[in-house]
């Protein structure tokens, strides 16, 4: 069966990534359907060799599809997903706009597949850092149970958005020829800095992003015991999530136990070979679907504890293709 | 009293902050001794506005200096500071040759100034990333006691030394204009990426540098109760480490005592106006002798915890500072 699939935010960093990984994965798609705003008139897109024009979005003219990836900000999910839903389609919001709501399932298809049969039209697709370490903890998660995360990320600038790439690139040119530096996307330099500030601050002091790992793994996990806390860093890095992540247990598991569980889970890849100097890193995730883990080793400091360091391309599983799997797993 | 002065690995990126820093503290220098390899034969540096001619260090003409700052790696550390001290000179020692040596002190002069007395010639200096977290947590460790220390850090290039600021700034040119790239000093890229990678492995599976956070916390703080457990990460910026510290006390402690606690500690500044975008930066601490904090917030997954986000100069606090502070406590 055939499908009508349409991008909300085709032009966007992530809104790319779900048009090349809808045609990579060979998703049968009747027709494609790209919509952006205002901004994007007149662009095209190539899929399947084809060109096919961006249309506009408009709350008149909602098109009738049966699929619907969006990935045009909160505001615009918000706005639109239900009107969508409305003639028929199944949306897929890469946004936050809809991930706490306890009526819409928040999904990575390999932690809590069975999560999508429940969707009344929409379903959620989760923030970029929570997927990837939710992939990895999950399956141990099983055979240890989890009794705490302490994460704290190195996140790539392209999670802001092409804009936010752009900036990356003229700030390092400006700092290399001595010259001023300009912020727009990102409050304070990034460019050779690191920004302990990713999205807005909540009152108690955490940032949403942070917020997001902890609620977002309770919620996709189903498991509402585990104690998470997080801190969440924006590093000078293009494309690539990587994340310390150290995780107390309830019985004790070992590095070779975690790796022997790990290479058996979907979509993971065990990199963990310290003495060639092999370990996951941002640049070699670039393009891959794959979440990649290694540096797993005893924490000494508790009585069943592990550290461990994971990565992965924050706009493929991170984002599009996570969107684009729950969609093959659509009835 | 004025003082004989040796800085053995002059021309390197700590000594060269360590004859800054010497000049900008007006340490009553009677006469500046440069010693560095044979490479840097003929260099010259500068000091109090005057050249000196760096000396090349050799077995067969030790200087006979009332105080050696060393900084030119662990071998010749090794080598060469018995030989200075047994020509009278009180050695402080920035590498990791004697730190664990029960025998000789380690100290950081906010937290454990006591230690100097019973020094027998040579002082050693903490690692860098040790010292800004302890600078921070030893004033709360003595209100709130402290339990465990989960650290995951984000450190400068120059910690590598002045080859790998180049090799920094080498490869993010190459990257930006599409050649291929050349690592000598890291193992990976480092340039647009992050390296889970700092000095050896062992074979617990963790770095030196890791376990040096782990045992030298405890040898400084004086306390081999506090479990500490660590990552530490090379980032691409030139000078600044960073680090997101997480701890857990055994009685509760409030970010707002905390904060009160911190802006009274000595070199310590607390910057953690969120609301307005403040918080500590490597780009900000880069010159600056203080240690910044900022981030502090409740840890909700544990019963009294604190998370934070600690930085300072890796070339100052963290090596030149603070071995030229032990100095001026000597007698």
């Amino acid at each position: 069966m055939k499908k009508i699939v349409a991008v909300v935010g085709a032009t966007g960093a992530v809104g790319v990534e779900m048009i090349r990984t809808l045609e990579k994965r060979k998703f049968p798609v009747k027709t494609l359907v790209p919509l952006a705003s205002e901004r994007s008139r007149g662009k095209k897109i190539k899929f399947r060799g084809k060109t096919v024009a961006v249309e506009t979005l408009s709350e008149d003219d909602i098109p009738r599809v049966d699929i619907a990836l969006f990935s045009a900000g909160a505001e615009r999910s918000r706005r639109f997903a239900p009107l969508f839903a409305a003639k028929g389609a199944v949306v897929i919001d890469n946004s936050s706009a809809f991930r706490m709501d306890p009526e819409i399932p928040l999904v990575v298809p390999e932690v809590n597949p069975h999560a999508i049969a429940r969707h009344k039209g929409i379903i959620a697709n989760p923030n970029c850092s929570t997927i990837q370490m939710v992939q990895v903890l999950k399956p141990l998660h099983d055979v240890a149970k989890i009794k705490r995360i302490v994460v704290s990320t190195y996140q790539a600038v392209s999670g802001a958005g092409l804009e936010a790439m752009d900036e990356l690139i003229n700030q390092t040119k400006a700092v290399l020829a001595k010259r001023p530096i300009r912020c727009k996307v990102f409050p304070r330099q990034i460019a050779f800095n690191v920004l302990p500030h990713i999205d807005v601050f909540e009152p108690n002091g955490y940032t949403k992003e942070e917020m997001k790992m902890v609620n977002e793994t309770h919620k996709i996990m189903e498991d509402y015991n585990i104690a998470v806390t997080a801190t969440t860093v924006r590093v000078p890095v293009l494309r690539g999530h990587s994340e310390s992540v150290n995780v107390e247990f309830e019985r004790k598991i070992t590095p070779d136990e975690a790796r022997e569980i790990l290479r058996k889970a979907p979509g993971v890849v065990v990199i963990d070979d310290p003495a060639k100097n092999k370990y996951p890193l941002a640049i070699d995730a670039v393009n891959d679907y794959r979440t990649f883990v290694g540096r797993i080793r005893e924490d000494f400091s508790v009585a069943a504890g592990l550290n461990m360091w994971i990565v992965s391309d924050n706009l493929l599983k991170g984002a599009a293709l996570n969107a684009v799997q729950i969609a093959e797993r659509l009835p």
